[in-house]
């Protein structure tokens, strides 16, 4: 066998996302250990991993514009299945609904929009802010307790993981931290959904201590076109959260994603349940 | 007949997010023509009435605390039907799919995340606009080729309808508008829910001049608990509106509700298609 026929070790995002087709619309896979939670996967593999089975659906029409995911249930260390069923399809706009079930239950389920993109008029009117570049940042330690963290490098300019030698209440919940796969990949629409959740509950950043918390819903609007995921390459893109209001076991992030050349890529936005 | 027992006049509201039950989450509605927008109904009264059709549900547990809508379709001048159905009951979390059908077709899906909601650590980061209160601001004219800006009185303090004869491109999309139900109706989730749509396509604000666009998806965050909702009464809430990036086809846009007293009450994204 010629090294050239040998079967490549697929990258660990690639693996995660891997789905098995039986047929119709639905898929197979199953968590990947290289990404576990405190508690079943890490909600960014989730996402991805819904959003791969629309986007391998033969019915599929364009490229990603918006994704809400609920998260239901959490997922065991077993296989699940995944139903993505286009619901309505226009000239250039495609809306989906995907369910994923594990032992009879529903597990998560989701909502996409699809579209053919095309030239319009163009403006950005969000502010990337004012960092230095990444290179110009060390690499933050990473958080040794939980798997899925291993597979990014993490550059934290503001709000890196919580200091619980501190245990004082901090003022502000925001994080700027460059961030990038980890080994190396290039960016695409499905690793971008997942880089939207690489931010640790914003009551940890707050409180600079853990509680109980947990994503119930994410929502992603993808601004990046095709090129410019391609143009992203494996370069780190800017990730920036904070928590609008914390409230009655509750409280809601918003995030960017910001490609190194200044490209808003994904805005995002999550609701988080959380304890005490 | 006694005054007392005459049948009341329902507020424009009720009228309109009034459904017929049809048995095991199923339930008959029709677009009203007092909410009528330029193609179908007014979004927010259809994100109002799909969350009617969650909060009458028998099964239902607790509050709203998410909502994401997606108009697949504009709707006829027709009855519709929505299938509102349970998809994971926790101990305090509840998971919810919706799908709104009118001839055969998909109009709408939503999902939503209703919860019980307890006592937390609290905290709000992001600050309420300094605005002029509602009094200090002058109702503005309402925009009169349409029928459901009718519905509410608005009080635009930065970013009213557009000038068409300034035919000049503004360099923000910004609108902070004191708003409420005209006639004045005591707020609810529901009425809270359409508020979270009443701002104009950002790309009208910018270009001053009108272009096809229309919401493709639309996700609002509750923060108001019911003890907030009812201490608002008619007194107008402050919405915020302002686009992030506008880009071949899309752009999205990040709103927010106050209360008058300064209470976040909801915030809210939501990816609008536009042409040219």
């Amino acid at each position: 066998m010629s090294p050239d026929a040998s079967p490549a070790i697929p990258h660990p995002f690639d693996a995660a996302v891997a789905l098995e087709p039986l047929g119709e619309g639905r898929w197979r896979g199953a968590p990947h250990p290289a990404w576990a939670n405190m508690v079943g996967p890490f909600g960014g593999i989730t996402a991805a991993t819904l959003l791969a089975a629309v986007l391998r659906h033969p019915a599929r029409l364009g490229e990603p514009v918006s994704l809400t995911v609920n998260y239901a249930g959490a997922l065991a260390d077993a296989p699940f299945e995944i139903d993505a069923r286009p619901v309505r399809t226009g000239r250039s706009v495609q809306h989906w609904t995907v369910e994923q079930r594990q032992g009879g239950e529903v597990a998560s389920t989701a909502t996409a929009v699809l579209a053919t993109r095309r030239d319009t008029w163009e403006a950005v009117e969000l502010a990337m802010p004012a960092v230095p570049p990444a290179d110009a940042v060390p690499p933050t330690p990473r958080f040794s307790k939980v798997e899925w963290p291993k597979r990014y490098e993490m550059r934290f300019h503001a709000g890196p993981w919580p200091d619980l030698r501190l245990d004082a209440e901090l003022p502000d919940s925001l994080s700027t931290v460059w961030v990038r796969d980890e080994p190396p990949r290039p960016l695409d629409v499905l690793s971008l959904a997942a880089l939207c959740d690489v931010f640790y509950p914003r009551t940890f950043r707050r409180r600079q201590r853990f509680v109980p918390a947990g994503t119930v819903t994410l929502t992603i609007h993808f601004h990046a076109d095709a090129a410019e995921l391609a143009a992203q390459g494996t370069r780190p893109v800017l990730g920036v959260a904070r928590g609008l209001r914390f409230h009655r076991g509750f409280f809601d992030q918003r995030a960017e994603a910001w490609s190194d050349g200044g490209v808003l890529l994904a805005s995002s936005m999550q609701s988080v349940w959380f304890r005490e």
